[in-house]
């Protein structure tokens, strides 16, 4: 069996959502909400099973939806698209899998930074390619113009970005984002941004794509996400944004992977994108939790790092007084004082691993989050 | 781009659907009944939708429909089969492609015996490998170890078969099956078994796995798909079934290809997989149309090929009088008789390509089969 795969183990979200439902823990781990996604978008899924029919869509997504992306892009992003530069996906992992496969040939370099989701660099390898990293800075993770140069070779085709960064929630400077467009025009490489923390961002700011910036229409590949905007993550509705002749090639690799999506799912999604006020209530809402995890922790005397995005939070475990590696807390903690976190250490590969971090998710009941930091607090 | 995808056309079937549309022609191409669902499944799906939760499922499936499919196959083939065997997938392209990723490494041979489903030979050939085509022969279709054997080469690590075989809709026979497990056993091969259409049988048998032969549990990857079981080709639920340990690999793939599938849907196939009489009900209702489209074909002078499952009949066109090859009849076709099908000889690679045969898709409604037939029969 291919080697990638053989020699790998559960992945980390798997493992300690299994830990959490084995011990009743609460589970800060894998990303998720805890509640139910939008009435609006739940109503419209009724609708359009009634309504709709059930066989196959068309192969790159119906046209409602992929109008619906591109009309999200421009009214929260600015981006001028059009429905052909929308291929629809079954989830963000397709969407990044369909990326990779099409780009990767057999001994190609691709740059990761490190911290990294744990999909790319699988399937890098899966595509014959191989996975350089760059390691990233705490508390920072600032991206670095001679480390990226350092690290290029003739081989090296693509980068892969994730922004807003998960497991961190930092977001890329506009220096940053200028800094990397101007290293892939350089030296010609493909951008393959997964962005689907886009919409989850608590700094006022609206999210700016690599995809924006000048020159890279025509080399980034922009990946978003449904179930990430809408709090809905059994959905697995994404897509990618390319320019038209590139997203083309890419739906080839999408036809051959999944071929469609749920046609109900799809039209849901569509109508949700649609009214502007249904992603913009989900942000909200995740502000507040998010506040009460972090006003929480602060008033048990944990440490948590600078953070502007994502459903996730990290706690600085030295400086909040636990004399832990992240994998020993994140094993102890799910056993011992029943909250389960995920320690930063396991979406690292490459050199300069930190391992005194741990990840926990924000977006759950306040009485969840509360309940979660006594426990810690207790347990410490 | 990958050559794989860069060079690659759409499928044959976004072409003919595409020209049905915009001709508006009846649509006997791409596979995919007419109607809705069973109404039971709706249901199903309604009731998961409002009761259960929107986020993810457990990486390898629910285990309730993990569990509904090992009996399924218990009750309809007599598998023995425990949940660990099965692999939730989102639908059974992503089956296919998670197992080939898995099966096939850098230089290996691939045996696919032609006509082949267009997926087969493009992922086999972006997982590293070479597929290795090997000609069955109108109107039999059967399969010969001496042409089989020929063809392996050190290199050869695996076969896909997919029987019942669409688009012939002709089935193995039990000979047939036993000696591909022998061939697989000799020389140590995977066997990739696409049988999909497994509950889409009109010859009264039951459905007999490559799996169940002798030597085979260890080696075999079976694909099964709820959209074919139901006739309900959006909603993308399929499965994988093999030995724990080697289902357990393939997950791996899985995971990074799309990492699960919604929940609503899966708990609405599981509910109908337990209840035998849905299933049933569906082959019932198509075993009625496809009488309809072969005794009104008969009736109009077409002369059809022998078959015994699948939602296809081939139209054998010399014999039928049409003296044109079959791209030609089925682009003039949809453009003058507005009668969409699909040419068999583009399901083919490698050489001896039949070029005299026509596939029309039966589970429709009958007024539409009759509409389709006097069409034709006025155009010829
Ligand atoms: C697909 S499980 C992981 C979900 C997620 O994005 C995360 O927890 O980081
Ligand atoms: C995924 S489109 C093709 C559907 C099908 O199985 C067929 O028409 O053969």
């Amino acid at each position: 069996l291919h080697p990638t795969y053989a020699r790998m183990p559960v992945t980390i979200f798997e493992h300690m959502s299994g830990l959490a439902r084995e011990l009743g823990a609460i589970n800060l781990g894998q990303g998720f909400p805890d509640g139910a996604p939008p009435q609006a978008l739940l109503e419209a899924l009724a609708r359009a099973s009634a309504e709709r029919s059930h066989q196959y869509p068309p192969m790159a997504g119906f046209p409602e939806l992929r109008k619906a992306v591109a009309g999200f892009y421009e009214r929260t992003q600015g981006l001028e698209l059009t429905p052909e530069n929308v291929i629809v996906t079954s989830g963000a992992t397709e969407a990044v899998a369909s990326a990779i496969l099409t780009v990767v040939s057999q001994g190609d370099e691709v740059l990761l930074f490190a911290p990294a989701y744990d999909a790319y660099a699988p399937l890098v390898r899966r595509a014959g390619g191989v996975p350089v990293f760059l390691a990233l800075q705490a508390p920072d993770w600032r991206y670095e113009r001679s480390a990226i140069e350092a690290a290029i070779t003739p081989r090296t085709r693509a980068l892969v970005l994730n922004d807003p960064l998960n497991p961190t929630g930092t977001v890329a400077s506009p220096e940053d984002l200028a800094m990397i467009a101007g290293v892939c025009r350089t030296h010609d490489l493909f951008a393959i941004c997964d962005e689907v923390w886009e919409n989850v961002r608590f700094d006022g700011r609206a999210h700016a794509s690599l995809l924006a910036q000048p020159g890279m229409a025509e080399r980034a590949l922009k990946i978003g996400s449904a179930g990430k905007i809408f709090g809905a993550t059994g959905w697995k509705v994404g897509w990618i944004v390319g320019a038209p002749e590139v997203a083309a090639v890419v739906a080839r690799a999408h036809q051959f992977l999944t071929f469609t999506t749920p046609p109900m799912l799809q039209f849901a999604v569509a109508e949700a994108l649609d009214e502007a006020a249904i992603a913009k209530a989900c942000t909200a809402s995740w502000e507040q939790t998010r506040a009460v995890l972090l006003e929480g922790l602060d008033r048990e005397g944990f440490v948590t790092l600078p953070s502007a995005a994502t459903w996730f939070s990290c706690i600085d475990l030295p400086a909040s007084g636990i004399p832990l590696d992240d994998r020993t807390f994140s094993e102890r903690a799910v056993r011992e004082a029943l909250v389960t976190s995920i320690p930063l250490s396991s979406l690292w590969e490459g050199d300069h691993t930190p391992t005194h971090i741990a990840r926990l998710c924000h977006c759950k009941p306040a009485p969840m989050l509360e309940d979660a930091i006594s426990r810690l607090a207790r347990w410490r």
